[in-house]
């Protein structure tokens, strides 16, 4: 069958810039939010009217880190542990013929802006910058179903970590993203097959990078840094300086 | 932003050959049967490993009727009478950028074929030949969502025909396929602004013509042809020839 020529409709403006610490599915982290803002071409208010009647959209969108990975018949799901295999199309994997993503996300509302009118969601689980190919309003006569069977996704359990976020440390990123920041911590960042007690990881979010370790259950923050004002006036602070100021 | 390159993994086997009497959602008529059968190089039954654990299937896919008429900022949704324009990403109408489809079916099963692993699925409202995209199970922690606001879809009911099938012309199809013949005329193919109670429409499906006429909320069969067998044995008989045999 011949090859489809997609046009990207709009991008994802996230606080994520890499594939480290997206949520494994959307929905998950609600305090997350994020923009979509429409390429220059398709900036037509009229195309959006009655958008705001529904509370939920679908985003389908290319995982465009994952494209030149390719795709294998199985992959390994971080919900089983990273050691399981099941077919590719058993499965929400990135490494999936023609890459495509899909995420159902709450609409917050429209806004008009210098780059048109703009979506605000929650819930994404799109990276910054992220290719989104189409949006569709969520009908729950024909989308919902709650009695569906999800295979292996009922059975494992989505496992939150205690997060300690010591406040001085919270405190130097904005207040409308700090409940972001704790959500996404909980939901336990780390590579499934990684539980080395003394890595020490870092979260880049909204122009943060949230240094951390996790011993057991409790994941503990232990430095945020700013790296984009490195030489300009915000304030970082690591742990240990926290504790020599006392 | 650049174009992207998409390749059809599959192909839908449907008894609607055209786009006439297609359900206006995935899931209205669970009585319709229809058969994913993957491309050649994706026939890797690895896979499909996992997949019959999932009650429901999303499948992403190309309007490939729609795709020349192109997209329009606004639609008008037969649900909404056909008269009342609404944005276009406010509905689920084919004429939309990238013609992208998003359909969540039953699966039934699979089956190994001479065209490899096959997936049976029941609701579908794909058109028969239609490219498949993407297969992905349905995740209900993350996609049902029964609280959800439907917009324009909550209000505009679906208002379902009385279907008068005359059992002799009823036994004219094979009878695996005469629950789905009915359900599908129970949700009445007419475009929405045609009224006309004299008009005869026929609605393609499964290699025969059903044609009916429609009185008030009363829907009448009259005839069902078979015309792939014009020149052979297979019966063919309208409701008068039925009359005057009595």
């Amino acid at each position: 069958m011949g090859k489809i020529e997609i046009t990207p409709i709009a991008t994802m403006r996230s606080d994520l810039p890499t594939k480290f610490g997206i949520p494994r599915q959307s929905g998950l982290v609600d305090e997350l939010r994020s923009t979509i803002v429409f390429e220059p071409e398709y900036r037509n208010p009229d195309a959006l009217r009655g958008i705001e009647g529904f509370s939920h959209l679908w985003l389908i969108w290319q995982f465009s880190a994952a494209v030149r990975q390719g795709w294998s018949p199985t992959v390994r799901p971080p919900r089983l542990g990273g050691n399981t295999r099941i077919g590719v199309f058993a499965s929400r994997s990135p490494f999936r013929p023609n890459s495509l993503g899909l995420s159902c996300v709450r609409l917050l509302g429209t806004e008009q802006t210098a780059e048109g009118t703009v979506l605000h969601v929650a819930g994404a689980d799109l990276m910054d910058g992220t290719p989104i190919l189409d949006i569709k309003p969520y009908v729950p006569y024909s989308d919902s179903h709650p009695e569906a069977l999800g295979g292996f996704t009922d059975t494992a359990g989505d496992f939150l970590l205690q997060v300690e976020f010591p406040q001085p440390l919270l405190d130097l990123l904005p207040a409308e993203k700090q409940e972001a920041a704790k959500a996404l911590l909980s939901h336990d960042p780390r590579p499934s097959y990684q539980r080395d007690p003394e890595r020490i990881y870092g979260l880049p979010f909204a122009g943060y990078d949230i240094r951390f370790r996790v011993h057991g259950d409790l994941l503990t923050v232990i430095d945020t840094q700013n790296p984009q004002s490195a030489h300009a006036t915000t304030p970082t602070m690591a742990l240990s300086e926290i504790a020599a100021a006392r």
